[in-house]
């Protein structure tokens, strides 16, 4: 039996749907726009593409979107007081600073600059926190937002499933874990030090692959009704050169076997994307209520 | 082959004799002591024992200690303007609201309230957010730290091992999983939609009880060298009428099979009490360096 392939980027396009209807119906209710704002550091080629996808997505969706660049002698007070100004901005409902910054920066205190109420990368340790304590009045990470998302697609009734999360990130594994632990999930967070993996996910019943590892996680390791979303996006080369992108699930062997698995692309990054404007979304309501 | 009992008194025996060393060297470096509040709402005798205790334990170890009492009328800003007064005093380092509080009152709020600085019960979502973060900053909640002390009294060497951790409170469950991740365990967090627990217990080197059911856990569960750190304080009454307490663990079958186990009482709770002081001294060092 072949599994069910989760279509991030048609769901993408639904969510992107709704999206457009209620920034308009938001701009008409309160005569302006949501509005996101990024900051950017240095000159990461890729943190430039992404930052300049953000920009797409929210303008094609009608927000309000701002991108500060600082080049990559910028002090950390000189970053410090960009992001203040931002804080102040009316105009502005959600501030993301984009990751990696240049080395001489400390990434810590940069987020704790953040107000809170416009974290919509749900990166300050508050969020985290009211995460973490299963209270709903702060930001999610965009990824597990989009993981859920994706897992709902396939089953709506999460409580009392076992899941594996593979990789402890603050972006990624450990929100993760402390979403599911609100769906009555029985979650098991993983991690390098992690013994007989293998053994593990063989009981699970939702796998989040976030390790970044190659195909590192292999069909037969799999339990036979699982639902897989890997969050893995590595670049590989084949034998002839060619690159691609792959996830951190063999999805060959995967795909065989379990019940429902996201592509490597077209899975979790499309989500991921869109719930950065969902996250925006949700402040702006916030600020105005 | 019979566990080894943990012996939560007379760790903490060992640790207050360190602590009335350091408040003695911190008095004489510093010229005050670290001070500690507690704020007190309503008559819950519990409460108004568990206070006695916590001002008991302060006053013994050279902490300045102050209880603050409002009567059970108390509005939300009544108990708003006492914590941000004592927010405001020098003289106190820790400052902690016992709960619970009166039901017409918004505990999450006026935890909200604490100077995250002086939150020696790790209740602030910013510091729970910071523990869940991995960073070391923060305040982490009494009771986890005391059961990690508990810990490695049987072993340092924490790394790769699979834990359970059974509930899922505010309090203990949720900051103990993430204390255990920080320290490279398999940290699997279950609660009351959990399903086979007895089966992942099985699987578990250590076994972390905190869901409040008298003797819900069998020996027969449990692996055989397994570290049984019981957080559970139930009150019970056997067939003759007669009061104790119990654990969530089923000792008597428990230590027959186990590595090692805290009994109850005299395991957990002494050392939760002893982390309260540690933590105050924490925030009184971050204070004044």
């Amino acid at each position: 039996m072949n599994a069910f392939i989760i279509n991030g980027l048609k769901e993408a396009e639904k969510v992107k749907s709704e999206i457009l209807n209620e920034v308009d119906s938001l701009q008409k209710t309160y005569g302006l726009p949501p509005g996101l704002a990024v900051v950017r550091v240095g000159d990461d080629p890729a943190s430039a593409v992404y930052v300049e996808k953000k920009g797409q997505d929210a303008r094609a969706m009608g927000f309000y979107f701002e991108e500060h660049y600082l080049d990559g002698n910028a002090s950390q007070n000189d970053v410090l007081k960009t992001i203040q100004s931002i804080n102040a901005n009316p105009q502005i409902h959600g501030l993301i600073l984009q990751l990696p910054v240049p080395a001489h920066l400390n990434p810590f205190k940069l987020v704790n600059a953040i107000d809170p109420q416009k974290d919509v990368d749900g990166l300050h340790p508050l969020n985290t926190g009211l995460l973490a304590q299963g209270r709903d009045e702060g930001f999610i990470p965009c990824t597990p937002l989009g993981c859920h998302h994706l897992i709902e697609t396939v089953t709506k009734d999460l409580a009392g499933l076992k899941a594996v999360v593979v990789g402890r990130s603050i972006l990624v594994g450990r929100p993760m874990a402390l979403l599911l632990i609100q769906e009555d999930v029985t979650v098991t967070l993983t991690h390098a030090k992690t013994q007989k993996l293998p053994k593990l996910l063989k009981e699970a019943d939702l796998v989040i692959a976030a390790m970044g590892a190659p195909r590192f996680i292999k069909g037969e390791w799999l339990k036979e009704d699982a639902i897989i979303i890997d969050v893995g996006i590595n670049r590989i080369q084949d034998s002839s050169g060619k690159m691609s992108l792959t996830g951190d699930v063999d999805f060959e062997s995967a795909q065989e076997r379990v019940r429902a698995i996201t592509p490597v692309p077209g899975g979790v990054g499309p989500m991921t994307r869109i719930y950065l404007l969902k996250n925006t979304i949700k402040a702006f309501k916030e600020k105005l209520n």
